[in-house]
């Protein structure tokens, strides 16, 4: 394994193990208890979710892989707050939006060369690329990473 | 600048975003407010602070970079829950700490090349590595960095 791959599947490895752990909190959580708060007027789990989802879907695009699919979360879960609109989704179709979502996600991953990673990504244009080539497809993969982990350290506190 | 510095500066540049975002968190808040527990019943802004000095001051030999400095944190802020131990550090003695430990390493990720990165951590051995090469320097970064940000999803829910 050249030094260029080990990076990449180290990259790549940790964002699986942080879904991994996303999976696991969510995934058990049936309808009723997503519409618990993570603390007294904070965010429900259901919302926590559906954000990551709308977050995930988003990367697709943004890193040249597909189009989005469900962007027909961001009115309830990315463009306003928790209960500004009521979420008609359940437990369920959540759950197959999430495993299709990351799902397509790790099949590009797996398959990303190391000069896949440090091409810019589709919102940078090629002049701001050029200025900063850090605004590659690994700053959103790492960006994303902590992302997740931040809401899934909020999800945890979440009376079970 | 190659592929390979261009994945290891992404990665660093995530790192120092990351603890930025931390430092302008826990940096502003006073003695007082530090008491103040992120959701009822649930850790202090105070045990995240100092839980997250102690973990990144063990970095420090996992990397290869240098002893520890603060392990007297460890009792209070690592191996017991919150409160188990009456804590007995000031506001501006864990400000220091914790500009003292991510200075240190921060300072050490700035040189570190491609290749220093993929070597092992100190506590995976030659042997372990050589079957699960993507055990290295790297993973530990990602890991902390996905680390530090699940506490501070949890610290950004303390009522201000």
């Amino acid at each position: 394994m050249t030094v260029e791959e080990s990076l990449v599947r180290t990259a790549v490895a940790t964002w699986k193990s942080n879904i991994d752990r996303a999976n696991k909190l969510f995934s058990g959580v049936s309808d009723a208890h997503l519409q618990q708060e993570v603390a007294p007027g904070k965010n429900r789990l259901i919302y926590l979710w559906g954000h990551l989802i709308a977050v995930h879907d988003a990367m697709l695009p943004l890193l040249g892989i597909g189009p989005r699919r469900y962007a027909d979360l961001d009115a309830a879960f990315l463009e306003g707050a928790d209960r500004a609109i009521d979420v008609v989704f359940t437990r369920d179709e959540l759950k197959a939006r999430w495993d299709n979502t990351n799902g397509a996600l790790q099949e590009a991953f797996d398959r990303f060369t190391a000069a896949d990673w440090t091409a810019r990504h589709t919102v940078v244009s090629e002049a701001d690329f050029a200025a900063n080539p850090l605004r590659n497809r690994l700053s959103v993969l790492l960006s994303r990473a902590a992302h997740v982990s931040y809401h899934l350290g909020q999800a945890a506190l979440a009376p079970k």
